[in-house]
């Protein structure tokens, strides 16, 4: 099993992915910030199936971290991610030093209005203009015919889907389901945060959410399940709720029942993990939990 | 004489840049607002000698112009633009309409920090954010090998090689010299705004400006230097000066001397036209006027 090329410049992912377009191939592009679990290898998979070749970026990107987040805390092993992407047939391992994305002078930022206003953009200022400028810088850099994106970062994926459109990048932008353990807890390089009771905890907020979805589309008020979610949620042991919604599923606007295509979000802090999840919330009332 | 293709939209755009590539075509993209001017067709030059396809966009920006600004009243005359197109050469004349470039739902903005601070950034609020955007647009949608802008708009350029190096945008930024009147005065599409006595008045803000680029190159400080060429360019019959200042070329860093490659900036106003002009400065005593 040999595994993927590694690159770290914006030249040499250039002139690996220029070689493959002489030879015809398509590129996929599966932007990561490494710590990689079975949720960021169902995307390589499902890119795998897009395109001929797959590029995985890792890059924990600073910019998109607040003053008090977890930056230097954040899981980093390459060579561990390194065998998992060859396990499942990644070309290219793009691994940029942050010199190398944000050399002396940059000065630029990508941002999306609206769609950033609220629930993660509310808890986490400028986190979604950190997002959106280095997905338009690792876009620009591989330019990929395809790049995929985890649906368990929502709210990002029609954030990247907004700016894509927007800024004209010639690129399609693929969302994939959420991964999840067998208690229905979402994969999230952040649960290694949760101690063992923790981590018993954890997977209430799925249930509620799924307890809510059930609910909704039968046809129930919002206000009511929500707080009957939002209650479950910290009698599990959550310590606070940042949020949990009901939203248009394509623009993110806040609803009172499900009367279209809508998705319920949620984040809430346990211990020193702050988890997010959501769900797809069907009008007519098919289930997905 | 053929004239330039017509296409409004990005598909159009890139089906004839697509052609043209397919053949193993370069393809140049001189953006512009239209209004046509020898300015603007000096970068049309500069285009055809740096590739073998020339598409020049035409598109009044809303976005740069702030509320009581002349977006309305800016001119606009198509037909007589293509016919100077074809003039010089142009393969194609892309003309998107607003609603092309900013769809319903459009929301996102291309910041450029720092450069943008002041001089034109600070008297008009929003601009370089309009610029960016619909400059990284542009770009995104036409993909170019190069693209060609007027150093008329110094600190344009500036933000504009800022920006395509920040988001790794794949293009060649090439800057083209101001290109004036015999009287020294620089084209602009503003100029029509000067009545005749305006239009008399106008070459002093340049010959200011070369007045103090001398005495900055023999070695002058910049503050007794600065308030003389402001005091000339209000004696002229300007209204008021915005700015007219000393910046460091690669920067616009404040300078006290001309000790390194350097600008002089200006905007005035004369009448109901706000006019920008600026010179090099050389440090060795090159003189640029």
């Amino acid at each position: 099993m040999t595994g993927p090329v590694t690159v770290r410049s914006v030249g040499a992912l250039r002139a690996q992915t220029g070689q493959w377009r002489e030879t015809g191939a398509t590129v996929a592009l599966v932007p990561t910030m490494g710590a990689l679990h079975d949720g960021h290898l169902s995307l390589v998979h499902k890119a795998n199936e897009l395109a001929d070749r797959v590029v995985v970026s890792i890059f924990v990107n600073p910019r998109q971290f607040g003053p008090g987040e977890d930056y230097a805390a954040y899981p980093r092993d390459e060579a561990v991610d390194a065998e998992n992407l060859a396990a499942v047939g990644a070309d290219a391992l793009y691994a940029p030093t942050v010199a190398e994305m944000y050399p002396d002078g940059f000065a630029t930022t990508v941002h999306v209005g609206g769609l950033t206003d609220d629930l993660c953009g509310a808890a986490r200022p400028g986190h979604f203009d950190g997002v959106a400028t280095v997905v338009s810088k690792l876009l620009l850099q591989a330019r990929p015919d395809v790049a995929v994106f985890g649906e368990k970062d929502y709210q990002q994926l029609l954030v990247i889907r907004r700016l894509v459109r927007d800024l004209d990048i010639l690129v399609s932008i693929v969302g994939a389901p959420v991964v999840r353990e067998p208690d229905g807890l979402a994969l999230s390089s952040r649960n290694t945060y949760l101690t063992a009771d923790q981590r018993r905890a954890a997977p209430a907020l799925y249930k509620a959410l799924c307890r809510a979805s059930v609910r909704l589309e039968a046809g129930e008020g919002a206000a009511g399940v929500l707080a009957a979610a939002r209650d479950e949620v910290v009698a599990a042991g959550f310590d606070a709720v940042d949020y949990l919604t009901l939203r248009d599923a394509a623009t993110l606007a806040p609803l009172d029942a499900a009367d279209r295509p809508a998705r319920l979000l949620a984040a809430a802090h346990l211990g020193g993990a702050r988890l997010i999840d959501n769900v797809p919330v069907a009008p007519a009332g098919e289930g997905a939990c």
